[in-house]
């Protein structure tokens, strides 16, 4: 039950070059929070959730369900049930520290990306598996391996020429689940809208950590 | 402080194309247990963890940490800690159902890679930031921004011709991060070889589940 594995071998001036222009293509991206309504290829989206299906997981148990949303009656019910959570969050739950730690992006409770975005991907984790037996199965690292699909689904979002924000719908999982109807063992780890930018979109300025500050070598 | 995003829009056409052929490329990349000991350039081990730093995270806290061990001391090192706790898990620690969901990757707790890959790469998550005036700055969301950081690390290094092992050096966490002199907030989240796969590499058998089983539309 083991095969040969033989990928491409590049030159070490092809890999140099690859790995290059991969690194500039990936530094392109930003997340983006004004959408244009334009609609998107089906095909793009389900090559997008294919790619993010061949990461790899704890004991290759593939534990992701990608759910992606097109209708503009759901995105307005995602829309309601994520802006009363937020409001909450900004106005009381989360305390003056978390609003000032996000102020330099200039987000706030109203999300109105929810509806203009053509798709939303809510990403779900399956924090167990349910065997042909009936039984249990152990979903282990299953957060780590849903992000790192996740990953993949970002990369391959930016390198079709669409744009995604990354974002956490904090406390709206519960009702997202029941709203989508995924079974008990899915939670909401991410809901990714996808689409064209805005024409007059901006993003924060933000600056990347330049490489010696997260590369060490030994 | 918000500046116009412009990314190049590509036809309908090419924006397939380009998610075919990305999708197609992710598809080949496979974790790899037995690699070759040939040398890898820097130029490409610095992109890819450059790739990795452009990663989305919450709230732009970039907490990551990627140490790079190329010194054949210290990857024998690395490999005597992790064998050494791989052995308990394997023989005590976890159990009978562990060892039998792992039966079909055949892996046991003996790791020659870790000393045979020409470098490790060990992911560290910044479980908090320290500020300028000392005090500790929330990092909402570490180990997810961490994983997707390295959602984008392990597409950086397929993309480059380059094979390596997603893996998870359980327990072996607070000896590495002494051993690597890392410090307090930073925790281990993932170990990468990385490498060309050995002449005779072989992987399990696997297959991937199809888009209708990871896929839903709404
Ligand atoms: C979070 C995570 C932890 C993993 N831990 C290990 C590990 O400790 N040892 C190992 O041999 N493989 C490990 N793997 C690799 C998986 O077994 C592998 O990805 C899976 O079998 C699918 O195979 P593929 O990556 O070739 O598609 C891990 C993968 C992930 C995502
Ligand atoms: C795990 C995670 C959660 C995030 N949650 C939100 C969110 O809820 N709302 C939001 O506007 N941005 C969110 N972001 C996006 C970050 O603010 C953004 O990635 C960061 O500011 C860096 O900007 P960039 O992605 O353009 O490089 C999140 C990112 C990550 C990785």
């Amino acid at each position: 039950d083991h095969v040969p594995f033989v990928p491409p071998r590049y030159s070490e001036a092809e890999s140099i070059e690859r790995a290059r222009s991969f690194f500039k293509l990936m530094n392109g991206r930003r997340s983006v929070r004004f959408f244009s309504p334009d609609p998107i290829p089906d095909q793009v989206l389900e090559d997008i959730v294919r790619t993010a299906g061949t990461s790899p997981s704890g004991a290759h148990t593939e534990p992701w369900t990608f759910v992606v949303v097109k209708s503009a009656d759901i995105k307005a019910e995602i829309r309601e049930i994520i802006e009363a959570e937020e409001r909450i969050n900004y106005e009381r739950r989360m305390g003056d520290q978390w609003v000032k730690d996000l102020a330099a992006l200039r987000t706030d409770w109203v999300k109105p990306y929810l509806e203009t975005a053509p798709a939303l991907i809510i990403v779900f984790k399956q924090t167990y598996g349910i065997k042909p037996n009936g039984k249990r199965q152990t979903h282990y690292y299953h957060e780590i391996s849903t992000s790192i699909a996740s990953g993949l689904l970002i990369a391959a979002i930016h390198n079709a020429g669409l744009a995604t924000l990354t974002s956490t719908p904090m406390n709206a999982g519960p009702r997202l689940r029941a709203l989508l109807g995924r079974p008990e063992n899915e939670k909401v780890l991410l809901l990714l809208p996808v689409g064209y930018p805005a024409d007059d979109c901006t993003v924060p300025d933000l600056q990347r950590k330049p490489l010696d500050q997260i590369m060490v070598t030994i």
